[in-house]
């Protein structure tokens, strides 16, 4: 018969976020966003983060109250060999059970300092092959800190974690995360997917698919980046096949509503999706660069290899390397200025023409906060794309309040969007 | 005479972030760093954060729980005018206050809306105007949402913040940051100051100044960047006067400790730094850049200004750049490879005179994940400085461990470093 405190317990979880450089701001807490993150994909409620220094008696306290409120508690931080390191046994302590070593541990532990020519291992890392009594251990291929999934009371679980966010991601993906699967009251999974747009706002997007965003199952969210809006689509079904189903007519519908704004999924890039373009086709392309300086080239060459099809360009910061380099023609750079579609047309140009390329992006703009006019203010950026068929031009005001370096990011979205809408339609 | 619960409550203060999606990690918390660094600044001991969703009855268990913990308690998030937005409503609730409207509130943000040329303000942003009796109004100069200030029972106060972070970090600094050193209990100041650092890693830094890091006041923090390593020291005085007093001769000490590694301060980076020091002289640079793609470039033309000193460059990523453009020799190429001392002393060479420059910076590097050899691993990468003096070559294996875009952050600090470097000690 469950007691009372098991009756107000939630079928849920909390997370506990273990370490002083945490609350001195020292350290940005990406931990607790991943983890809430898979809780959400795995379709686990979860309601409450906490964050505490490393200090027993305060730990212990938040350890007691989620044992109260919750079915799981995640511990992130605190498995480390020094003496600030009191997760593990604080964990016990508070549920009044002893360490015990772990053989398996303790050989995988001293196993890593012999791979790297260490044969005397510090007696400070033995601590860390300690756990309660009945602990099941979470191994950590990529560190000396094992995790462990502990049930010290019925019906509450605690899952502690080292803070090293690779450590952690990786030993999740690893076990807890199948752990969950197998345990939690859960008899659903969550699939999610992401699909990408550019071009267009998250509230236009968002006036375009109305209609679908108070969904309930599968949910739509939108998320809005610099230039891009991405959606995540997420699906509760019994299992995956079940969750395909209801997510593929969903995802065609997001992306025949979103027209040419789609642009890609998942870990896609604008920078990416142009260089698989130009590779499907044996096609070169290169940059000509005012305002952004760079930026452009160096997003592509981001991408492993890019240099299958980047082939380089012209950072034309100054007028002359225009004139000079790239042919820009002093009558133009007069008569329309710098920041002009007749410019950047004849710095496209001028791009293709001296590397022998199949395409090219230009750019010029004002990106602030000095430079601007009424005529040409602040945020005025103007695009040259060259191709086979010839060079196309367009402008933007991406507006002066967004600041010098968002107008410059969105001068490389806004670039490749370009090229890439131009490739796809064009030729 | 205080209660119990009064003489337990810590001099502290605690935060609690609102957000349904904080908990399922649709949004990052920097929120809570960036307060939890200003505490850290203030003095104000923090031993808790806690984040909460949209929900009422656990929004209220969290604030009762803080009330009896501490004696400040700064909430953000769940202030804007939406139904889901129940932070006000719920901290007056919970201390069984009613809300009244705030004139000053209410009016100043109908005038928002009519600046924007709307007449008619949306009914639910009146809702924003409200405020538990006695509370005394943050102003929001960027956003439609006053935070408040109120003492609702002895020894305990709620600062309430908006959770858009440029709308807090703004009202802080004009009103809760004077607020905490007038009302809190901490008679001194904290002062810090950032000291920056390049080409000398975390550990061998600390090891240099390992009798300085034990000091307790001031004390110094040391922060691991890519390629950088910056010191944060903090005085705690009865005054600024006296906190520069502490400050001053430590800073002089480190910044002679670091010798030539230290380059900057505050919100100096290597891109400023090298701009400046052009700017000083009256000399022009350029880049000739293959891995790293135009990235050196991007990041000395974030600096507004940059246009007075920096030219434009080369974005020679692939050899007939290097070549055409210039003018490496075939016979180099061959003999040596594209990576290569010879080769980076041509395109540096070649970069400053195609464009008529005092400096240029070249760049060379396998990036990886493909490309490495034996004798050419992943994460080499060489580096030519050319200059008024001629030209200097260096080379760096940054690891294949790294990853392709950390190799190319550290091409980007390298590069910029070793020219300050050559600036300042040869010429």
């Amino acid at each position: 018969m469950p007691s009372m405190e098991d009756s107000i317990r939630l079928n849920a979880a909390e997370i506990l976020c273990i370490g002083t450089e945490l609350l001195l701001g020292q350290t940005l807490n990406t931990n607790a966003r991943w983890i809430s993150q898979e809780l959400a994909i795995l379709g686990i409620p979860h309601y409450k983060q906490v964050v505490v220094g490393d200090n027993t008696s305060r730990l212990k306290e938040a350890i007691l109250e989620a044992s109260k409120r919750c079915n799981y508690l995640i511990t992130t931080g605190g498995l480390g060999p020094t003496n600030d390191d009191l997760t593990t046994e604080t964990i016990a302590r508070t549920f009044n059970t002893d360490l015990e070593e772990n053989l398996i541990a303790i050989k995988d532990i001293r196993g890593k300092f012999t791979s790297q020519g260490i044969e005397n291992m510090p007696a400070s890392n033995q601590k860390q092959a300690l756990f309660p009594k009945g602990a099941e251990i979470i191994p950590n291929p990529k560190g000396t800190a094992p995790g462990f999934i502990w049930s010290p009371i019925k019906n509450f679980t605690i899952l502690s974690f080292p803070g090293v966010p690779s450590e952690l991601k990786d030993m999740w993906a690893k076990t807890a995360k199948e752990w969950f699967q197998k345990n939690s009251f859960n008899e659903n999974i969550f699939e999610s997917r992401v699909i990408k747009f550019a071009g267009i706002s998250e509230s236009s997007l968002a006036a375009d698919l109305e209609d679908l965003l108070e969904k309930e199952n599968p949910t739509i969210a939108p998320y809005a980046d610099i230039g891009e809006v991405k959606l995540r689509i997420t699906a509760k079904a019994k299992n995956k096949k079940k969750a395909d189903e209801m997510l593929n007519p969903l995802e065609e519908e997001l992306i025949m509503r979103g027209k040419d704004h789609f642009y890609g999924k998942g870990d896609d890039n604008l920078a990416s999706i142009v260089i698989e373009l130009l590779r499907e086709r044996g096609e070169k392309l290169v940059v000509a660069e005012s305002c952004t300086g760079g930026a452009i080239g160096a997003a592509l060459s981001n991408i492993p290899g890019a240099s299958d099809v980047f082939i380089g360009g012209i950072i034309a910061y100054n007028n002359s390397i225009k004139k000079d380099i790239l042919g820009v023609s002093q009558k133009s750079l007069e008569a329309y200025g710098a920041v002009s579609n007749e410019v950047v047309k004849e710095m496209a140009r001028g791009a293709i023409n001296l590397f022998n390329a199949d395409w090219s992006i230009a750019v010029s703009g004002i990106a602030g906060p000095g430079g601007g006019s009424p005529s040409k203010p602040v945020g005025l950026v103007h695009f040259g794309i060259a191709g086979p068929k010839g060079c196309e031009t367009m402008q933007a005001n991406f507006g002066m309040h967004r600041g010098r370096l968002n107008i410059q990011k969105l001068c490389i979205v806004g670039g490749l969007n370009q090229l890439r809408l131009i490739m796809l339609t064009r030729s």
